[in-house]
């Protein structure tokens, strides 16, 4: 075992992410330097062997390693304007859009860091459990990532994505940004049957197995996208799911539900049709998103 | 073997799907009669030993059960206005809302058949593929589906889900609009990346295994109905989330992409919120939109 097995590391914030980020650490004999602006948020990691620096300056200048995971962009920026940043290894862990992970790397290297930028696919208690399948996209510096990698893959997996900053962050939206329309269908799903005799127990496998079988969809996708063909093994194509979006919505209003969560895809599906593309599957809506 | 194993059936309709559905039948080696409007789609099946009959009224005479497969429930009653249904066990395989499905029920019960509505969750080419995961929704007469169980079984899974003849087809469209969800969803998350230095074909395994790894996020759902506690088990709460919906937003308009596919979802998110539950997941939106 070399002494990087167990790397000195500062964390600045302890939210409900920071403090299981926290905990993963010292519990894999990390020591680790915290800071929060609310200070009554450390005492139960001092307890657990976490020094509590006064200051986030003070912080980052207790370790070359400085994670930071705060309420936003603007926190960063304003904790750290006191910090002296020369030759800290800079790991940003707050939720970012990719613009702004890319505006606070030219910050952090002009202040004379190395920066890396994360974006966290796990809510807290996945944190510190590697069967949770957790993960954290990493990207900017690769030498920063090598250089802790083991330290970085305590909490959670991680994928690292690409030298440019804003990739972590944009993966991860572009997931839950994924995510928020499978949960809407999902919802739409659930409203139809409600006020039937079906049982919502009965029904979640038939349409976690159905999604789960459907999501390698998007495989079809990306071979269209990179081909430019995007009637290349298409099976039911825009033409006929357009006919069967009908009998959604009509369904839709038979059982007295809004289909507000299930027309804006359809009406694009149906611009994408009028505008002669029925022997495509769904790829061209992608491109009518695109301004 | 029994004469059950060969039983003899009458196919109306040899679009893609009934086509596929025959040759299932013929394979298995089941005596099929076939109708189609258009007699020229039923030539190839003659020549792998259909019987193609003249009329839907001497198609629907020929066997006892009787499988129907058309455009549309229009079309269900204007093939089999003139034939005679004492006694036949119809099943329809014709795409149709719930409430259609119900009418058409009580259409063949006061003409003298028994009924048996399918929601088909394959395309074509699954049929007769047992390993392809296809299935079809049955609801109605459970007599007459443990009656020909086995003849049923020949194209695809069965899944019987209730003696309401509507509930195949609420089944079939809840899991299909589910999946249109999803696929909006998938199509903003391409349009996010889509002007970026990222593979399309790299990026769609991370977003596969993800909707993969969240898409039972439905059994906490189905647990909230079922308890009538929105807030149980709740690890990241529409408080959060919809904090969490600003990066997504605000990702999308810097990556020049229109939010018209998540916004509908996000703001019924922020009405439950406003409505004084950020202590609960996503489930209230379900109630938001029920009529």
């Amino acid at each position: 075992m070399t002494d990087n097995t167990f790397e000195k590391l500062t964390l600045l914030g302890l939210g409900a992410m920071g403090t299981a980020l926290a905990r993963a650490w010292l519990a894999a004999g990390h020591p680790l330097t915290v800071w929060n602006r609310t200070p009554s948020r450390a005492e139960p990691l001092a307890a657990a062997g976490a020094t509590v620096a006064e200051t986030a300056a003070e912080a980052v200048a207790a370790s070359d390693l400085v994670v930071v995971c705060l309420l936003d962009d603007a926190s960063v920026g304003a904790a750290m304007a006191d910090a002296d940043l020369t030759d800290k290894d800079l790991v940003n862990l707050t939720t970012s859009t990719p613009a702004q992970a890319r505006v606070r790397a030219e910050w952090a290297e002009k202040r004379g860091a190395r920066f890396l930028d994360g974006g966290i696919m796990a809510v807290p208690p996945m944190i510190g459990a590697p069967e949770s399948g957790g993960y954290v996209f990493y990207s900017g510096s690769r030498a920063l990532f090598d250089a802790h990698r083991s330290a970085l893959a305590i909490p959670a997996g991680t994928s690292y994505v690409g030298e440019d900053p804003g990739f972590a962050a944009l993966h991860d939206v572009a997931l839950l940004s994924a995510m928020t329309g499978m949960f809407a269908g999902v919802s739409h799903a659930f409203a139809l049957i409600r006020k039937e005799d079906i049982a919502p127990a009965n029904f979640a496998p038939l349409l976690v197995n159905w999604l789960t079988a459907m999501a390698p969809y998007a495989y079809g996708t990306a071979d269209h996208l990179e081909s430019g063909d995007y009637t290349k093994g298409v099976v039911s194509n825009l033409a006929m799911m357009t006919e069967g979006n009908t009998t959604l919505l009509r369904t839709a209003d038979e059982q007295g539900v809004s289909a507000e969560l299930l027309t804006p895809f359809t009406t694009l599906m149906e611009r994408r049709l009028a505008d002669g593309h029925g022997d495509e599957g769904t790829t061209g809506v992608i491109d009518l998103l695109i301004r």
